[in-house]
C-alpha cells in the first residue's frame, strides 16, 4: 500500500512555525490580493487565502472589482501597491476576465512583492537557475512536499503532464535544477502511457481523469495536482487514487496533498518577501 | 542513408536574402561585441562573427579588453552602448574571465538590445510561452534547420542533452512550444541511452562524445550540436557521425550543421532587433 504524501499535515507544521516567526515580527507582513470578476471558485479560493493569513497573523487585504473592471484600473491599483511599503505581496487571482491581458497585469507587479513568482522577471530568473525573489506556489509546495517524505529526484525520471505556467513548466525547472530528468508530456503528447510509465516521479497537472494503474510504473511517487468536480460532483484528482494504490511507492491524496501544499507556499512566500525586502 | 541536415547550405541562403534586404536598408545595422580575456576559441568566434557582419553589410564593433578587466568596467562599456542609438545589437562573448559575474554583465543589456536572448527579461519572456525580442541563436538555428526540412516536432519526443542557458533549456522551451513532448537529460541521468532510444528527435548539446548506434532509435532525427577536437586534434561532435548514418532519417553534421545556424541566426537576429527598434 503506497504511503501517503500528507499535504494537510505538512501545511499544519508550517503553520505552527510561521505562527511562532510572524509572532516576534514588530510589523505583520501584509498580503494584497486583487479579485476581478465572479468566478466562484475564485472566490472561494481568495477567501481561503485570507482566512490563512489571518490565522498566522498575516495581514490581508482583498481588492474585489465586477468583471467589467477596466484594465487600466487594476493596473492603477497594482501601481499603488507597488508604491506602498505596507504592502509586502501581492496576488492576482486568476483567471481574470477575458478582456484582459493577464501577462500585463502580472507584469506590473514589482518583482520582489511578487508572491506567485509569476512575473517575468522572476520566471527568468527561475529558468536561468538564479534564484527568483520567491518560487511559484505549487511547484514549491511540491517540492516541500517530497523534502518532508525524504524522496529525492536527483538522477530520477520526473514527468510531468501539463505546461502551464503556474504549474507544469516551473515544476519541470525546479526538478531540473534539483537533477532530475524531466520530461513534459500535455495535450499533444502521443503515446502519453508509455511515457507516463517510464516515470520514477510522476507530476499530473492536467484537471481531467488521466492516471489510472495502466500508466505509471511500480514503485513510483505520483503526485496529483489537479483538482475537479467530477459528474457526481465530488472533488477529485487526475489521478484514479484506488486503482494505483497498491501499485505507486507514495501518492499525494486529492484533496489534501498538494492543494494544501499551495497555500502553505504561498503563505511561506508572502514572509519570505517581507523579510528580503527588511533584509532579514 | 540519412539525409543530411546542411547548415551550411542553408546559411548561404538566409545570407543571400539578408544582403538584400540589409543593402535595402538607408542606415546598416549595428552589432557591437565585447571580448573580454585571451580564450583562443572566443577569439576565432569573435572574428568569423566580424567576418560574417561584413559580408552582409552590417557594421560590427569588436571591444577587447584583457582577462584582468574589472567587471564595472565592462558594465560601463555596456551602459554606453545601451544609451547610443547606433548600436542595435549588444554580444557579450562567453566564456567571461571567472572574476566576473556573467548573470550581472549579461542582465546589463537593454532586452531590446540583447541579440543573444539571454537576458533575464528574454529568458522569462521564452519561459512564459510569450514573445522575446529574439531568440537565443542556437536553438533559433535549430529550429530554422528542422523547418527547412520540413520536420515538425508537433507530437513528437524530442530528447534533450544538455541543461545549458545557452542551448539545452531553451531549445527544450522552444520544442514545447511547438508542441514536442521535451525530455531534458543531462551529466546527472540515469539510463542515458534507454531515453535517448525512445527520441524521434534527439539534440546533444553536450561536447563530449556521448551517442553512438546503440543510443538512437530507428529513423529518428539527430541534431548534433556538440563541437570540440578529439585526442588526434580533428574537430568533431557529439555523435558518432559514421556509426549511425544509416540508422538515423535526417543528422546534423559537424561541422557544417548546426555551427553554421548559430552565426546565421545572430545575423537575423541582429536585424530583427535593427527593425524592432524602429518599428519596422
Amino acid at each position: 500500500m503506497a504511503i501517503i504524501l500528507d499535504g494537510k499535515k505538512l501545511r499544519e507544521k508550517i503553520f505552527e512555525d510561521l505562527i511562532l516567526k510572524v509572532e516576534k515580527m514588530p510589523v505583520k507582513p501584509t498580503l494584497a490580493v486583487i479579485l476581478a470578476g465572479d468566478d466562484p471558485s475564485s472566490k472561494i479560493y481568495v477567501n481561503n487565502k485570507r482566512k490563512c493569513a489571518q490565522k498566522l497573523g498575516i495581514n490581508s487585504m482583498v481588492f474585489e472589482y465586477p468583471s467589467d473592471v477596466s484594465q487600466s484600473e487594476i493596473l492603477k491599483k497594482i501601481d499603488e501597491l507597488n508604491d506602498d511599503k505596507n504592502i509586502n505581496a501581492i496576488l492576482v487571482q486568476l483567471p481574470l476576465p477575458e478582456h484582459i491581458d493577464k501577462f500585463k497585469v502580472i507584469d506590473r507587479i514589482l518583482p520582489s512583492k511578487d508572491v506567485d513568482g509569476l512575473t517575468t522577471y522572476n520566471s527568468g530568473k527561475l529558468f536561468s537557475g538564479e534564484e527568483p525573489f520567491v518560487y511559484p506556489c505549487t511547484p514549491k509546495g511540491i517540492c516541500l512536499l517530497l523534502d518532508e517524505y525524504k524522496i529525492n529526484p536527483a538522477g530520477k525520471h520526473v514527468v510531468v503532464i501539463g505546461r502551464s505556467n503556474l504549474v507544469g513548466k516551473p515544476v519541470a525547472q525546479m526538478m531540473l535544477r534539483r537533477d532530475a530528468t524531466v520530461t513534459i508530456c500535455h495535450s499533444k503528447t502521443e503515446n502519453l502511457a508509455e511515457i507516463t510509465k517510464t516515470a520514477d516521479i510522476l507530476i499530473s497537472a492536467v484537471g481531467k481523469n488521466v492516471v489510472g494503474e495502466k500508466n505509471i510504473k511500480l514503485n513510483s511517487v505520483v503526485i496529483d495536482v489537479g483538482i475537479f468536480k467530477d459528474l457526481s460532483g465530488s472533488i477529485r484528482g487526475d489521478v484514479e487514487f484506488d486503482e494505483i494504490s497498491n501499485k505507486a511507492s507514495y501518492i499525494s491524496p486529492v484533496p489534501g496533498g498538494v492543494g494544501p501544499m499551495t497555500i502553505a507556499s504561498l503563505m511561506l512566500n508572502t514572509v519570505e518577501l517581507y523579510n528580503k525586502q527588511h533584509d532579514l
